[in-house]
């Protein structure tokens, strides 16, 4: 048996997340039965990163273990017209035995999209969030700055989700960038980890600062309060993409 | 009562084109619906292109008659509130009495959109068309010169549709150019006017060329035919946008 490593992207919109779930169609549960499929047997499909239901990915990571597989470009062409166009395995590699998708993830990069036109286009409406053109960027790039380095985020973890912010909430973002495109602006999130929702929860409260329900005096201290009762809104899932994981 | 010209864009994916039809949703259908809750009456929504089912608009125009809107910005507002996501009402200007959206036209441009990667982006999957990568580009560029100038399109027209391709099958290509996008084409055509699916089928040959199904050098014989039989598949809609109507 070898181990792979496998590129995915998918447009979230009809699936409930990444992760198998009764009841729901996920991504994960969707890749096993192709897997399945084409081997005519059960193939076990780790992810790097348990998106939500709704949310996309350009470069969502998996690992597998298989026979040796001789054809790369065969076996993507192959399990790509099983999957639905939705979903598309976009490369593929061999990995030393020891490799785990999910645990080896040294950074993560996510993308969010804010359409601050006139109205949101139709081609976008899937994507991109729609904000109010009054909303003030400025201050929410001046907002964003507070959560660049090294912070303890629970004022920024899914309320309901105890795990993984009760044991490991301090994490480092390196970059959070605003790259202007045609009708608003992608904000570009680098991180060694992210908490469950803590992005939305970071773009949420943005959102308020934008819109000045929220002070941005105000971050500062709802970072350091690491009560996640005084930090604003969730932005909605479909403006979120996992664009890039790094090893 | 005033007229007014208002620019529309639409995601044609889930809509049976844009005229009225029954049994079936369309643009013009949705349109009119929205009109007749905004404004508690019937009022006739006049379209400038008949789009087929699952083509998509950038720049629709539709005209329609009304009483003196005041504020045009809160008349899209409120008109875009009660539309679905997929359609937009762009802008809208006061026209004379004599100005009909499909019989002032002088000029219309569609684009079509061809991906030529290893896959189709999850994100793309509604909007392009995906052929082969080994599909060659530049035999399909040195067949669409062909189509530019002054040509009696029948070899181009549907079928079906003998009316139209009857009475006014001569038509003038002014541009038909290759954009290059991230993964494939732009295709952009601008005429003065295009017979019944003339775009698609124009399209259809030309991947037939790419493909090399049908020579290059039969280009010139099957235009000059006028017989839609010899002129290979029809491109999908999904593809296919109207992109601006000149007048």
């Amino acid at each position: 048996m070898k181990k792979y490593k496998c590129l995915v992207s998918y447009d979230g919109t009809n699936f409930a997340g990444f992760q198998i779930q009764k009841n729901a169609p996920t991504i994960q549960e969707i890749l096993q039965k192709a897997f399945a499929k084409r081997f005519q047997k059960y193939i076990e499909i780790t992810g790097a990163s348990r998106t939500d239901a709704g949310v996309h990915a350009l470069g969502q990571v998996i690992h597998f273990s298989l026979e040796e597989i001789k054809d790369f470009d065969h076996f993507l062409h192959q399990l790509n017209c099983i999957l639905p166009k939705e979903i598309r395995l976009i490369s593929i590699e061999e990995v030393s035995e020891n490799f785990h998708s999910r645990y080896c993830a040294v950074k993560k990069t996510y993308y969010y999209f804010l359409s601050t036109g006139k109205y949101l286009s139709p081609f976008d409406r899937l994507y991109h969030v729609h904000v109010s053109p009054k909303i003030d960027i400025s201050l929410m790039k001046e907002a964003s700055k507070v959560f660049i380095g090294t912070h303890d985020f629970r004022a920024f973890a899914h309320q309901a989700d105890k795990g993984c912010a009760k044991n490991k909430p301090i994490k480092t973002i390196y970059r959070f960038d605003w790259t202007p495109i045609s009708d608003g602006y992608r904000i570009e999130i680098e991180g060694n980890g992210f908490l469950h929702k803590m992005v939305r929860n970071l773009v949420g409260l943005l959102i308020d600062v934008g819109m000045k329900t929220i002070p941005l005096e105000k971050i500062n201290q709802i970072l350091a309060s690491c009560d996640r009762k005084q930090a604003g809104q969730t932005a909605p899932a479909h403006g979120l993409f996992l664009a890039k994981i790094d090893y």
